[in-house]
């Protein structure tokens, strides 16, 4: 799993060049993001609050609501130090020691028009006694639009094919299976991409692929908002879609990994439920 | 543990007069909730649907949607078969034998005013090789009245000192670890009782407990509901409501043991997130 090229780099130099990609990331995902509020809603701000995790590292959340973003949550966190005994058992590399080493951007965004698709993304890179990377990005329309979840499964598809054919199929696979709400025999939403335990002994493409998947979220999902935004919707629209959340809600609650990770690991929680919707209904 | 007196009952009486009381019980307080909503609201009624379990038994869901209730579920189900796997090992005495019988009431009530609290009310009967009683009753108010939660707590300190003057404050104390939220490390509500693999060796008296558990809730809540139904309330209020309501959700979905059983054991998901509230925040 290991070749020349991955020795290219010293861990430290992974760790930093990863923590600062997912910055940077943030960084143009808020500022995209503020500027859609501009040109379709008010002058709403990404607040940003850090937080520290006790027994080390920690994080900051990016939080704006707005009038196209409802609730929208980007936030990054470097997280390290001993995996509590329940997680290092299912965690590879972290049989003997566990010690870890967490870094990652992740989001969600609940909009205000029901017309208008929630979405996911998240990227990490985790460090045991091993190294992966895992991460994905997935759609939550109310309303499925063929043309949308087209145009945004094939953003993904593009970052993956650049690094392996393979790749799509098979992440497109793993998403649909880990967003389905078992309870409820039905997916999240319609799907995107999701991997896990990635690393293909060439650390410096991992490391882009990872940033193609990031940039892939950034260029799909602002159109889908500009696409779908000024699309009228009514009462009983908008009812749909706080129900729509409430099964967003179940699935994050009950089966999220991120979510145990977070809880486990002794996360913030405001953090880690982020993600929840502002408003939803089981009516 | 068991008495000479316990085996004046067979298995199948046990069950009867059990899954018969639930019914009963049942019947009480939707009339009686039903009542208030005459009383204080409009004239919303309980509409109940049935349903059957794949693998043996089924239920019966009730639900109002009124004007003092935004929204009660009162459920009843008596189901059977096969534990699977991941659950036999939790059970006690269904390490070898795998078949279980378990009949039970399950309540959550969400009201209009944030006013008046939230209640959850369920008793049930378990059966494997061995058989036991379960339930209790806890209380969430959006604003706590010490009042109500002293009247709300004797109310069930009542009906146990009849038993046994160790019951309530051992109940009252497993209400207060189980109904708490570990992530946000704090509790769901102000408590009330919570018991479970009770079984004191005289089923006719841990039965007539069981009655007397659910006979306090009737006698109780209907009159916080009075009470306080009437207070005025702002939408300041209604958003604190909201957000308590978020917590509840989260309690019901990450932790709660019924729901976990629920979903294992392939019952019926609206019936088992009949919990949930009907609108709720995390802003």
């Amino acid at each position: 799993m290991t070749s020349s090229k991955d020795q290219e780099f010293t861990l430290e130099q992974k760790k930093k060049t990863s923590s600062s990609w997912f910055k940077e990331l943030r960084d143009m995902i808020c500022a995209e993001f503020e500027l859609i509020e501009l040109e379709l809603g008010g002058d709403a701000k990404f607040s940003r609050t850090k937080w520290d995790r006790a027994s080390g590292g920690g994080g900051e959340m990016s939080v704006m609501r707005g009038e196209v973003f409802e609730k929208v949550g980007v936030n990054i966190s470097t997280v390290y130090g001993e995996f509590p005994e329940v997680l290092a058992k299912e965690m590879p590399g972290a049989e003997k020691d566990v010690n870890f080493w967490a870094s990652g951007i992740s989001l969600v965004a609940h909009m205000k028009s029901p017309k208008v698709p929630s979405v996911h993304m998240n990227t990490r890179m985790i460090v045991t006694n091993k190294l992966w990377f895992g991460g994905g990005a997935d759609l939550t329309p109310t309303f499925e639009v063929a043309e949308d979840t087209a145009d945004f499964h094939n953003a993904f598809k593009i970052a993956c094919d650049k690094y392996n054919p393979e790749f799509y199929p098979k992440y497109k696979k793993e998403c649909d299976q880990y967003f389905f709400i078992k309870h409820r025999n039905q997916p999240r939403g319609v799907g995107g991409i999701f991997y896990d335990y990635f690393n293909t002994g060439d650390w410096s493409s991992d490391m882009d692929y990872t940033k193609d998947v990031g940039l892939a979220f950034l260029d799909i999902f602002p159109k889908l908002v500009r696409r779908n935004y000024e699309l009228s919707w009514s009462e009983d629209d908008k009812e749909r879609q706080l129900a729509k959340r409430a099964l967003y809600a179940e699935f994050n609650l009950v089966y999220d990994r991120g979510t145990k990770f977070g809880f486990l690991t002794g996360g913030n929680p405001e953090a880690i439920l982020m993600s929840l919707p502002p408003l939803c209904a089981w009516r």
